[in-house]
């Protein structure tokens, strides 16, 4: 086995509304780099992906989130400054209204061309890869 | 950051031949568990999943090969018995005849529905989602 040291695997989501067409939920982080960004984290030994990307949504959102599909993975060395991360993003959908938790001073819920603020980490390169997808049925290229 | 133990992230890449249609690469695994598998090896730190999936597939098979698309990701606890991984699947494109490198004893071409052994890991199911993908289009379904 590797006895390399490797990135570390987390999940975003993008999480879509079913009464909220065209909105996003994102979050202001707790901690440093505090900003907005898609509800995310860790993947934990022992658990699958999709699980986290659950077990994520519901502690930082407090939305059931029913993943739709894998979007993609995002790979780029720089994109977390504390350590390389690598992140497996899933198309999510859930009702009801987010109540940012956890890791998550807050949730909105916001058209993804109108934030109010920038996203931090790579995750304004994740929305406008979400939204290529969406509008032109587009998908990211393999390195991201 | 996270203090949590974490799933090791590896690639693995479904290399179809330019030259022979239908068929793909596999690698007879010089280490245990000894069989027949799918190319692939760990992310190091520092370094892009797809650049990884490239580095690798030199190393095990002697091809340069293009990727074509992410595939999927496969993160079942169970599916490498000596510790959880989870795996960022590619689809490639090389030319050329593969050898077998590195980890790999042997590089063989197939036709994935006449393989004279079954796959280790979990590498049957990531096949037969590649040929479902590529006969009615079907992506898997996110928890794989």
């Amino acid at each position: 086995m590797s006895k390399h040291k490797n990135p570390a695997p987390t999940v975003d989501v993008l999480i879509e509304l079913r009464d909220r067409p065209g909105e996003l939920v994102f979050i202001e982080r707790a901690h440093d780099p505090i900003g907005l960004a898609l509800p995310g984290g860790f993947i934990d030994e022992g658990e699958w992906a999709a699980d986290a990307a659950v077990r994520e949504m519901k502690e930082e959102t407090g939305l059931d989130v029913e993943l739709v599909e894998l979007f993609h993975v995002y790979s780029d060395p720089a994109r977390d400054q504390r350590r390389h991360t690598m992140s497996v993003v899933f198309i999510g959908r859930a009702t009801g209204t987010p109540v940012g938790g956890d890791d998550a001073a807050r949730a909105i819920v916001c058209n993804p061309d109108a934030l109010p603020q920038p996203l931090v980490f790579d995750h304004a390169l994740i929305v406008a890869d979400y939204l290529a997808y969406k509008r032109r049925g587009v998908r990211p290229p393999p390195r991201r």
